[in-house]
């Protein structure tokens, strides 16, 4: 028996099924038109929300990374939530811009930004996080070339990283970001020739749990931005402090103590250096903000068994659902929170394998986990399905084409 | 420094760049109208396919995985060089009925099987591989309904997998097809029960390079299939053998000894028991096949230091190439076949890291090899890009979109 990981808290049970803003699994599937199916809860994006305004304190901004989920629906959400909006690709921008987001409060990150994605953004007024001596020389030629000053923050390779954190964004040769030590130099250049100077981004890791290990990297985060900003010499506009916060998927992974976070953040900002004392802050933050709120439904179309296991097998899958699957930065694969949505809360009775469509055997939801008795129509849910999810899968994979998705 | 994987061989220098189907790697993207770009070779197709009929007995016909590829102009491609097309989703059917593929060339396998597909493909006429006595009762329900008999073989979870094999399909508790003993009553019903029958498909691994391990798997195959016919009383129509057949990706692999498998199922066919006298036999391959007639192609657009390493950012990464990145089935992470497609066959003079244009440490093509030394512009090659590559990875991660592909 392998136990699944911790569901989120605010899922409720109605007519013994799972219930995602007051509707049965049943009752959103009918609606969505069938499985497989993402339901986003705008109850659980809002509240995540408040409680990160509650603990954080009010100097610093929040920004929400659209690459974590970039539904229409989901960023038209967060929209009036959340300060800022980080973007990844051109693709990303035509969708902030679609929900009408001023470009002013978005900012553009990525290692391998294209002439014609740099284009787009300067034209548009994007801040684009500057990767590399090179992409600021690309960005100033083609700012001259719109009559237009770019609008560029520095993305710094920190020479540490987060302790802990799932996917280290720092320390150590990195393909993101300018080490530390040639930063100055490089934003001397920029603001010399022409930029409109918008600050630091400093991205330490991912999928933290630690508060200790975040509080340590945001002491470091802003050490490393004052002796930054000191050797530019200037006031520095804005500084994006990065994410890292980490939310539960496996048994005995425990939520980010937030208000722990916050306090020693309060802490520091009322005590900041002079340099910084102007420099508007924010985190970014994507899988915090929008991965607890995402479930995804499929279902049971097979119940067999085999050598004394017995399968439940899905039409959903890895296509939909790759981290989940154990085949995404995971080295050892462990369950996801699950359950069988339409028998929610009842009695565990059986051991059970939850598989996908997919015909390879790297396609499993759910190994080993004690379940009700489930019967071919039932629903399986997937929990923490509200980042890197629908997009983050090969959804073309077989061709069973992509999942619906919904925002309730 | 790390090596990379052999390349394939059938490509060619021309002018000092890469060149497939006789035009360089700057000409087709060119032709494609940017980068990222897959190209799959007409002549690697072809000369995969002259190789295995000349190897293969004249009894054993080649079916094609289309899940492994399945670009419209490869299904096309492939239409009359093969036998019969395996097909995992009503996706993929339509796919085939768009290339003109008659239904009685195609079987359907795959463990969730919805009914809307089951009823997609008794309508054509496509020949299911029955997974389980569930899907079963349901093939035969739909197709009393249509007023067609099915036509159902049943695909056979051995009780011995292939040895060496990247990825066991048999062996053990499986959510794939019907334990071996519960093979010959299933059978039996749905002869019973009106079904067209056409036999048995039994897959027992995928990607394996030893041609000892596939003999004996063939031979393990052929044995159980004689007993289970046996069982089932009366002669079986068609044997589904399975493929296996691996293609090297890494440092130190060999190709499969091809002869030496033929002239073992020669040997074998020419002494078939009773039973199997009449029947048609055929493997089904997909990597085997397409494959190493893939290259995938992107473009250089940032040359950065950090720490003393050498990045080579490329507008492509793991939303095209999952596999390659290290991310899809493996443990650890190797290199795959790659090469600066503009300076092709030139001297390796430094050590890089070929990574993608997206914003997370995993998305890599090639780490610590050696090189001619390239500039932003030039073009990255990452072969065996033919099979499990556009539709295996997740394309619409960070908002980039799929890559064109072409076939030359």
């Amino acid at each position: 028996m392998k136990p699944v990981g911790p569901i989120p808290s605010g899922y409720a049970t109605v007519d013994g099924e799972l219930a995602i803003g007051g509707r049965t699994a049943r009752a959103l599937v009918a609606e969505a038109g069938g499985t497989p199916l993402f339901v986003y809860s705008r109850a659980h994006l809002d509240a995540r929300m408040a409680e990160l305004r509650a603990a954080l304190p009010a100097r610093v901004g929040v920004n929400y990374a659209v690459k974590a989920n970039p539904h229409p629906a989901v960023i038209a959400h967060m929209a009036p939530l959340v300060d800022g909006f980080d973007i990844a690709s051109a693709g990303e921008l035509r969708l902030c811009e679609a929900a009408g987001i001023d470009a002013g409060r978005i900012s553009f990150a990525g290692p391998g930004k294209r002439d014609a994605e740099l284009e787009a953004a300067i034209a548009a007024g994007v801040t684009l996080n500057c990767e590399s001596e090179g992409e600021g020389a690309r960005a100033l030629a083609i700012g001259e070339r719109l009559g237009i000053a770019p609008r560029i923050a520095v993305r710094v390779n920190p020479s540490f990283a987060m302790t802990g954190s799932g996917m280290k964004m720092g320390g150590g040769p990195k393909q993101f970001g300018v080490d530390a030590e040639r930063v100055p130099a490089l934003a001397r250049h920029l603001i010399a020739h022409g930029a409109e100077w918008r600050g630091l981004h400093i991205f330490t890791g991912s999928q933290t749990l630690s508060a200790e290990a975040i509080i340590e990297a945001q002491a470091n985060v802003l050490n490393l931005a004052t002796e930054l900003a000191e050797a530019i010499g200037g006031p520095l506009p804005k500084l994006n402090m990065g994410g890292g916060l980490g939310i539960p998927y496996f048994p005995g992974d425990t939520p980010v103590d937030l208000a722990k976070v916050g306090a020693a953040l309060a802490e520091r900002v009322a005590d900041l250096p002079e340099v910084l004392a102007g420099t508007e802050l924010c985190m970014e933050l994507g899988r915090y903000l929008v991965g607890e709120a995402g479930v995804y439904l499929c279902r049971v179309i097979d119940r067999k068994e085999s050598h004394g296991t017995t399968f439940l097998v899905t039409d959903g899958g890895l296509h939909h659902q790759l981290a989940a699957s154990g085949n995404f930065g995971t080295v050892v694969r462990r369950n996801y929170p699950s359950a069988i949505a339409t028998r929610y809360g009842a009695q565990g009775e059986e051991e059970v394998n939850i598989v996908g469509c997919l015909c390879t055997p790297l396609d499993r939801l759910a190994d080993n986990a004690l379940m009700p008795r489930a019967e071919v129509g039932d629903l399986v849910a997937v929990f923490c399905a509200g980042a890197y999810g629908a997009t983050a899968s090969p959804s073309a994979f077989l061709g069973h084409g992509p999942a619906a998705e919904i925002l309730v």
